[in-house]
C-alpha cells in the first residue's frame, strides 16, 4: 500500500491524551488490552489470550478481534486531532484471513489520511503462536473528529 | 429494504445445532449475551447493560456492538446451512449511527441471500432505553458455508 | 430493517438542486442514467441496458452498478442538505447478491440517518427481466455535507 | 500493511488467461482502461482523462473510480487461480480519500490471501496531476474462485 504521510499532531500532548482516554474505557479491561504503540498516527495494543474471549475452537473471537481492531483505529486517529476534541467511530469494515489461534494478539492502526474532519485509518491483527506472527485480520475505518467536547464513543 | 425470501432450512434440526453452537462460545457469556429470536434465516441476541461493556461515558462500545452485530449474523446464516457444516465470517462492515445508551441491547440478524457457498446477511443493533428503541448500528456480512466439519469461527 | 425516519429537507427547492447537479455530471451520460424517484432522503435512477456496460457475459459490470448505487445514495443524501452544500461519498460498500442480467436497472437510494456532517444511506440494486425484478446487489454509504461550497464529488 | 505473500499460479498461462478475458469486457473500452502491471497476484490498470467519465468538476467520478479498482482487485485475485475457473466479485468496500483530479488514473490491485475459494485483495487508485501521483481512493475485496465455468462477473 503507498504511505501517505499523516500530518504532524495538533496537540503536542496528544500521548497523555490518549492514554487517559484509553484508561476510561472499562471495555479495554475487560479484553485484558494493553498500549504497546503510540506515535503520531499510529497505535498499538495487545491482548493475551483468555479463554474468556474465544468460540468454541479456543480462537479469539471475531467480535473480539474488531474490537481491538476498532481501538487500534480510532486511537490512531485521536493522536492527530486538536486538544479539545473526541473521537468517532463512523464506519469500518473487517476482512478475516486466518483464524485467530496464538498466545496474543496484536492489533496495529495507521492514519492514512486525516482530514480536518474524517479520518480515514487502517488497522492489521496479527495472532503470535511458537513465536510467529501471523495476520488473521484487517479493517479500514473511518473516524470523524467531534470538536468542543471530549464524546469518544467507539 | 428488498424482501428475498431465503430457502428453507437444509437441516430440520437447525434450532438445536444453532443453540448447541453458540453455548460453546465462551465470548458470548463474557458479553452477557442470550438467544431472543431463532428462525430460519433469522437470529437475534440480547445482552443487559454491563459496565465492563462500556467506554468512557457508560455507552455500549463499539466494540462490543460489532460482536453482537457478528454473532446474530453468523448464527442466521447458520441456521439454513446443512446438519455437517460450519459457518465462517469471510467480512463484516459496520455503520454508527448513534450513541448506544440503553439498559438493554438487541441485534438482529436477517439472511438476504443464501447461496451455496457463501450467504449474505444483515443486522441491525437496537438500544432500548425507557421503553424505547433506536438504532444505533447496522452491520452488513459475508459468511461462507464449511462443508464437512464444524468450524464456527466468528 | 428498522425504518428510521429522515428529517425533512432544510431546502424546499431541494429537487431543483438535486436535478441540476445530476445533470451537469458526463459520467450519467455515459451511463445512460435517468431519475426515476426523487423525494426527500429518496432518490432513483434507472439504466437501460447496454452492452457498453457489460462484461463478457453481456450482465451488467460491477463497476457500473457501484456507479448506479453511489448515484443513488449521493442523490438520496443531497435531498436532506442545505441550500449551498455540496455532497461528498466518504465510502461505500457493495454486495453483489446475484448476476446482473436484464433489460434495465434500476437502483433505489434512501436516507436511514441524516446527521449535520455525516448522512447514512442504504441502495439497492435491481434488474427487470421479462417483467420481473431481481435484486443484485446492495450498498451502504456514507456521505459527507460539506458546506458552504457547491462540491458533489461522486 | 504486512506483506503476506501470495502462492504461486496454479495456472502457468495466467498472463494469457487474464488478458483474454479482459478483452472481452466491452466496459473496460467504455472506461478506456488497459493493462499497465500483471504478475502472479498483481494487477494494474490505468485509464487517460476522460470528459466522459466525471462529475460537474472535472474530477473522475466515484463509480468510474470504484470501476477501475474492482477491475485491478478481481484480475490480481484471477492470476492465481486455475484455467478452468472464473472469478466473482463478492464484495467491495472503497474509503474515499481526495478528489480524482488528474490526467491519467491508475489502480493497483495486489492478493493479500488467496484460498482456495474466497481471496482477499487490496487496491489503490492514484490520480497522477502534473507529473505527481496523489492516492485518491482505496479498496478492500473480496473474490470468490468458481470451478468448471468460465464466469467472470466484475
Amino acid at each position: 500500500m503507498s504511505s501517505d504521510t499523516p500530518r504532524p499532531p495538533a496537540d503536542p500532548r496528544y500521548a497523555e491524551r490518549v492514554r487517559a482516554s484509553f484508561e476510561r474505557q472499562p471495555f479495554m479491561r475487560t479484553l485484558g488490552a494493553a498500549i504497546v504503540h503510540l506515535a503520531p498516527g499510529e497505535f498499538a495494543v495487545e491482548l493475551p489470550f483468555d479463554a474468556a474471549l474465544t468460540q468454541q475452537h479456543g480462537f479469539l473471537h471475531g467480535g473480539a478481534i474488531a474490537s481491538g481492531l476498532d481501538v487500534a483505529c480510532g486511537y490512531a486517529a485521536f493522536t492527530l486531532m486538536p486538544a479539545d476534541s473526541g473521537v468517532l467511530t463512523v464506519e469500518f469494515k473487517v476482512n478475516f484471513l486466518a483464524p485467530a489461534r496464538g498466545e496474543r494478539f496484536r492489533f496495529d492502526g495507521r492514519v492514512r489520511r486525516a482530514g480536518r474532519t474524517v479520518t480515514f485509518v487502517e488497522a492489521d491483527a496479527r495472532a503470535v503462536a511458537d513465536g510467529r506472527e501471523r495476520t488473521v485480520a484487517t479493517m479500514q475505518a473511518t473516524m470523524m473528529t467531534v470538536l468542543g467536547r471530549d464524546d469518544v464513543r467507539h
